[in-house]
């Protein structure tokens, strides 16, 4: 796969970017199709195409940093009474740049933004064998 | 703000849930209400109602979890092409549980779960004047 996205450029400051935080590990910029005004992505400067590639400490990094981008617009001029985490990983996710990026979506009353899903009430059983599976998968990873 | 939570009886064992992951910070088990099936809530053990009140170095192991929670839901029996991490902070945003809790939710093709909202394309002008708003709210929480 090319390893080349728009967000490595921006990071190198080699294309334009509304930036609002820049540290050693991760970089943030208004998004320029914002899902509501003052959405921001927040990016590792190492690129990292996928969550299996981004180191975990980088990983917390991002949420770190969103926890202070939600605070912020919350205190800035953006409308903003709640703030939306989201991240997609791998294109049936919705990823459409590869490089890991988080955004830090700001909500008001009635702004169009909601998710979209068939609700389900399965029954514990099927909760349990679940996450027997997923305990699986876990304990064979370490 | 009444600090009850049904997440604190999960953490505690108290209330019924099937867990997944557990270490001395989060604990992360299965959504009784899931997105899709195999649906993860990756919760801090000591109670944050909201991103401000939660130390971020907690929200960072979150995220962290939840990349490994991703990588076991794409190796366990879940039907899990793709991944979303998705979080919401405050009513607006759609917070029905004020216990912070990231949602790791596995994805397949035609699964019925999306993003609803309007696209927009704002100037770059509206981009960089919000940016610097945030930048401002920055600087002072600084």
């Amino acid at each position: 796969m090319d390893p080349y996205t728009i967000f490595g450029d921006i990071v190198a400051g080699r294309a334009p970017a509304s930036k609002v935080y820049e540290d050693d590990d991760v970089c943030a910029f208004m998004d320029i199709r914002p899902i509501t005004p003052g959405h921001l992505l927040v990016v590792p400067k190492i690129p990292a195409r996928s969550l299996a590639e981004l180191d975990p400490a980088v990983g917390g990094k991002l949420f770190a940093v969103g926890q202070r981008l939600a605070a912020a617009l919350r205190a800035s001029e953006v409308g903003c009474d709640g703030v939306n985490f989201f991240l997609a990983d791998g294109v049936v996710a919705g990823q459409e740049v590869f490089h890991v990026h988080l955004h830090v979506i700001p909500r008001t009353v009635d702004d169009g933004f909601r998710l979209q899903f068939r609700v389900r009430f399965p029954p514990r059983a099927d909760l349990d064998y679940l996450a027997g599976s997923i305990r699986g998968a876990l304990d064979r990873a370490d």
